[in-house]
């Protein structure tokens, strides 16, 4: 099974690496670039060992929430797929 | 328009980052966790001026590119929606 995380800033949240793309595209003759925020990907590979969907999504859930979340400022979402 | 983009290293270059998470999921108890590789998410917002999509999709191609991927070591993808 691989999960596919994101994991990005909330909307409230200020994005300095986002806005420095933004002018950096602009810079490079990029124009109508109207806001840029930057995020996290994961990609996780999770051994077969014959749980079900819904304890391997409680299982991914746990994993953002515990190490590659800072739920306090981001907010994450995740796919499955076999 | 808004395009997603989302660059990764490619399969053949070492994941120092993705490793370093592997083994804290191990550490704070997740078990069976095979790999994890560990890549970038932009968001970027288009002004509407009237291109097609085709050429939309050139100018989100050369962002990545020429300034969102190191095409060396990284691959890109991106969606685009309205």
């Amino acid at each position: 099974m691989k999960a596919t995380v994101t994991v990005e800033l909330k909307a409230s949240v200020l994005d300095p690496q986002g806005k420095a793309i933004q002018h950096s595209l602009s810079s490079l003759g990029f124009g109508g670039v109207e806001d840029v925020r930057a995020g996290k990907l994961f990609r996780i590979v999770l051994a077969d060992s014959g749980q079900t969907r819904e304890e391997i999504e409680t299982q991914v859930r746990q994993m953002c929430e515990r190490l590659l979340a800072n739920t306090v400022i981001e907010k994450f979402s995740y796919t499955l797929e076999e």
